[in-house]
């Protein structure tokens, strides 16, 4: 089967990899019908440091089941399924208290197993990994529920690990699609002012159309001052009640803290490294966010996009064919797509 | 009047000052009935790096209002008040959201301002700052009002913002007042398991006198591996649901996140700087705690310790009179006494 394999810093080429097998009973193989290309992915297609090395890569994807394991029991071949970037064994201690983004003997798709960008993937766990959509390969709403996977599961996060409430005034500091996914979440959880700080114009007129109230072109998320000013304008002093960090690093979170109120939130949605978290100290900020744990949303979140409720499919504005992922990565480098669809 | 002045590392004498008087209409002059000294003050005294480098020391404090400024509405002269260990000016933008631990116009006694450790204290913001009780400066519940000042307050921070919830598993590291303090607001809560990590087994002692289900005597709290060990081994290999972290510094705050569950919550009672907090990103942990708001716990635990429902007196094990405030900062200092009550 053809898969995306990174031999090395923008090393990335389409190849003939061995075909996706069942190895263990409780495995699916699921034969991939759109695949999404992540931030983290573009971080190793760079180099840069983060859990994307190579050489298999791609954690979002949305397919058919085409073959499972003598154990698994709530799939079958031919059911459409949404996966979220990491499997879990969905028994372990942190999977019973909803973190299966912390699994015990799970892994990240094309980091601890098969990638996502390819034809077909293994998919460990598969009863308690998969979740079963029933919408057929040509549905519209593919590309709503591929943002489901990473993006819109992250942003939900961030906004429940957050509490957001009600009225509440959230910043968002970042304009990629997790960033956007936070926007919409965060309209949904009621929030009455939403300010999204991000670089660009086109995607800042995005988060609007995904709910924003406000929004900051800055050079950056981590251009501190100016988004301080901006949201201090805004909250007549006070700062935002939870600040949702989107991947900017630790100037970025120290931007998150400085415009968070004090005895509020702030939700690293990013990653390590973290900045200076003195503000928790002395100002009574609270730090929560981390990664998602998807499987956890997938349902309620794949429930609202089939209701018509709820479409973060618009963060997707390019479709590229697996053969032509490189276009794909290189769109997304020079921000000419906020994120792109990857069809087999 | 007399009050302790620190000139420098382990210079600390009781000397004549210029009296307390009132500068500002807001301001209220206290005299003390009972001061406490603080682990802060120990820092100061060792010349370690903390708010408290002198000249005056001390921010804990019970007394009788002795002046009043002009504008001061809610006090009389004679009232017996309870302080917090800082001043507040009760309508800034921190203090109407209920953290005047981070008042704008605020500071701390004893380091912006007047010591406890003292005849009488200048109180800025005495309406917004002091809380009456209805008692005589003779009652017998006097060491547990003080206890309230600081130590106390610390404790119940840490269980509201950590949001122990009845039947959970807390993880005490420090048998320090505050340690003692949080094992007590625990039990309030209803933790179904208070772990308390401590060194001194006398302590420990009075720490399962406070509620303390578990304790384990351990070289510190920041004995990483063996408290590690014994939470795991009580928990079933989840960890604690809520970790308390009083004062072990960076060391303790790392053995504090290995030994909270997934998903779990860390309170970081003691002060920066803080370890290392990935594990916020990689296990769902929740980071919060931070200075307490003492102003705004002083009322409701005022009420249970004069309606007779709790009792964090026993902190203190040893009283000095003013003169001799250097035994107890050596009494403190050797851990020959958990707490000191200085009576001027």
């Amino acid at each position: 089967m053809k898969a995306a394999v990174l031999h090395g810093k923008h090393e990335l080429t389409v190849e003939n990899v061995p075909d996706a097998v069942i190895r263990e009973p409780g495995d699916a193989v699921v034969r991939v019908v759109a695949a999404g290309i992540c931030g983290t992915d573009l971080h190793g297609y760079h180099g840069l440091p983060g859990p994307v090395t190579g050489p298999r890569c791609g954690h979002e994807f949305v397919g058919v089941v085409e073959d499972i394991g003598s154990e698994v029991s709530t799939l079958r071949r031919g059911t459409m399924v949404v996966a979220p970037f990491n499997f879990a064994d969905g028994t372990c201690p942190p999977c019973r208290t909803g973190l299966h983004s912390a699994c015990a003997a799970g892994g990240m798709f094309g980091v601890d197993g098969d990638g996502a960008q390819a034809e077909a993937v293994r998919v460990p766990f598969a009863d308690a990994t998969l979740v079963a959509v029933p919408v057929d390969r040509n549905d519209e709403r593919l590309p709503s529920l591929l943002a489901l996977t990473d993006s819109m599961a992250t942003g939900l996060h961030a906004v429940r690990t957050g509490r957001v409430a009600p009225g509440s005034t959230v910043a968002v500091l970042g304009d990629g699609p997790v960033g956007m996914c936070a926007v919409l979440a965060a309209g949904e959880a009621g929030a009455g002012r939403i300010i999204l700080v991000g670089r660009h114009e086109t995607r800042l007129g995005k988060g609007r159309d995904f709910g924003a109230t406000d929004t900051l072109q800055a050079r950056g998320p981590e251009s501190g001052a100016e988004s301080v000013d901006f949201v201090r304008t805004i909250t007549q002093g006070l700062g935002a009640d939870v600040v949702v960090e989107c991947g900017g690093g630790p100037p970025a979170q120290n931007t998150a803290f400085a415009l968070c109120r004090t005895g509020g939130t702030v939700c690293v949605m990013g990653g390590p490294p973290i900045g200076d978290v003195t503000p928790v100290f002395f100002r009574g900020i609270t730090l929560t966010g981390g990664l998602t744990p998807a499987r956890v949303y997938l349902p309620e979140l794949v429930d609202r996009v089939l209701a018509g409720t709820l479409d973060p499919g618009p963060i997707f504005d390019e479709v590229v064919a697996l053969d032509d992922i490189v276009s794909g990565y290189e769109a997304m480098a020079a921000r000419t797509a906020t994120k792109v669809l990857v069809r087999p």
